[in-house]
């Protein structure tokens, strides 16, 4: 079983992913499956995954078979497992717990060929409707503090399969990224009694200058302070705390919002690696006043060298204005939002 | 002039690096210059970089002229600058300021064809000394709080030039990753009234596991929560928040062993890219009772992906232990710790 250690000094918890293991010879890269035929995620190819948690197929299909349009499996080297006691004990001066945790993957398309950004507004709006059904889901597990909802496209990213995917794992703690941004946004609301998200959205609406699009229920913005070239948010316009609160109005808008920005993304920098989270509320918490939902693209451009890892601050060589005013420029031919 | 800027919900800095500015086009990689005519860090080309800062030579030599053993000069396309005001402002709900700050290039040796990781003993004490002079140089400059000393070597590390060389970056900030050092230190003290690295030290020697091995003045270890496969940490036993406070035999001890240490991980894992960097304490401050200076090491074998960036925790797939094994099986020849 995996095991979460605690950095004794900082407090910073890590995975050690025995499940994963690897000795020195295996970090070479290995070639990944191109063909149907050796794909775990490829329709017909259904018993080379886990058996499944969820899919959307039609009611003459089974369970396992083909005929699916999203399905959900367990990840087959889960990073934490579902199974056993939580097991917190010390080891001299360390802390430790067992890896307890659930690690899925969300394959997002039947077809091989074809990646996130290449799917229909229809597609995507599956597969967002398949990651709120998943959160509401593991919100029901007391053991669970938190859900984290990626995507890792591109071998740069991190993405080790082609098929196009997003994952989540489900931790029984809550991630300190989490807690920093809940820490911060409950600050600002302490001293205004306001969202410091609904303040950053009407900042961004009435400046313009970082503001790439904006539909009936989104807005898409590069942060002031992005931490590398063309991180791109995507915000709710209405106060939630959840993804999970979204209505299905909401999510068809931010699959036609999302499939946008991906475009434009795609244009402006030659389909770049990316990685996006969804950073959604805590599980065991009501609708909190002062946090609010939304979605980061992170494109991998430049590398996280010795400076970021040491200072944990960021250099990042492209202005935040200059970047929207690039995508906003892009025309996609039959503009989404 | 380059500008720090504020995250508003984590308060997380970032430096927007206008002088590196690069358009969506430049993320394309760059051919490396491999041939001595053209780097600006070999002999005979000290034009090609801005005017030295402290160059080691002979009684012969002069200043921005062959014959250097090491040498060190501002960065051309430098993260921060160190002149002007620091111009703190608001815009709207933002905050930033100038970019004040020192980005400097240690040129480790005048060789081009050897990395620090072929260099004897006695070339690396000149490379570590220099650290020393510059760290106690700029903590004479009061708007600096911290100078992070850091070295990116091959290009998945963030290496843009080849010729062996580290980096320090002096920031009127103390970084984030820094301060959660400090914090976690200072509260550990609080509980016991000792160093939290002391201790460490303490625990590591006593359970042998997770030591890679052991000089006359430092330990090196694969720290009980790495981060990445074979995170390396080199700390000295005698306790000191400064690195400039260290003694000539200190630094002599700590070049040999810093020399074996990138040995043992080259040989173990086919000369990886990696990263290491310098945590000592801040600069206005006295030494403390709390605070160990460290040296941190990440080769790069994995990517930081989707997960890690949403929740700031890291799943490392090799156990630490299992990697200080296959360290401390390695035999180098000559053993020089």
């Amino acid at each position: 079983m995996s095991e979460l250690r605690k950095d004794p000094v900082t407090g910073r918890w890590v995975i050690i992913a025995t499940e994963r293991s690897r000795r020195p010879t295996d970090f070479a890269v290995k070639e990944r499956p191109k063909a149907n035929a050796l794909c775990p995620f490829c329709p017909g190819n259904e018993e080379m995954t886990p058996p499944e948690i969820l899919a959307l197929r039609g009611s003459d299909g089974v369970p396992d078979g083909p005929g699916w349009r999203v399905r959900v499996v367990p990840n087959r080297y889960p990073a934490m497992r579902v199974e056993g006691p939580m097991g917190r004990r010390g080891l001299g001066m360390f802390d430790r717990m067992n890896g307890i945790g659930a690690h899925e993957v969300i394959i997002e398309t039947p077809d091989h060929a074809r990646q996130l950004a290449d799917l229909g507004a229809d597609e995507v709006e599956l597969v967002l409707r398949t990651f709120a059904a998943r959160l509401s889901d593991l919100r029901r597990d007391p053991r669970f503090r938190y859900v984290l909802l990626f995507k890792n496209h591109g071998s740069e990213a991190g993405a080790s399969l082609e098929h196009s995917h997003s994952q989540l794992i489900a931790t029984p703690i809550l991630p300190r990224q989490v807690v920093e941004e809940l820490e911060g946004a409950e600050r600002h609301y302490q001293l205004k009694e306001r969202c410091v998200y609904c303040d950053l959205i009407e900042q961004e609406r009435t400046d313009e200058v970082r503001l790439v699009c904006e539909s009936g229920a989104f807005v898409v913005v590069q942060p002031f302070a992005a931490r590398c070239p063309f991180e791109t948010w995507i915000l709710p316009k209405r106060h939630a705390s959840d993804l999970d609160a979204a209505s299905a109005t909401e999510l068809a808008d931010l699959a036609r919002v999302l499939g946008e920005t991906l475009g434009r993304l795609g244009s402006a920098l030659g389909d770049p690696a990316y990685n996006f989270i969804v950073h959604s509320g805590p599980l065991q918490e009501p609708e909190l006043v002062h946090y609010h939902w939304h979605l980061e693209i992170m494109p991998k451009l430049t590398q996280v060298a010795g400076f970021e890892w040491g200072s944990g601050f960021f250099i990042n060589p492209t202005a935040p204005e200059e970047a929207a005013a690039y995508l906003r420029a892009i025309s996609l031919g039959e503009e989404r939002c």
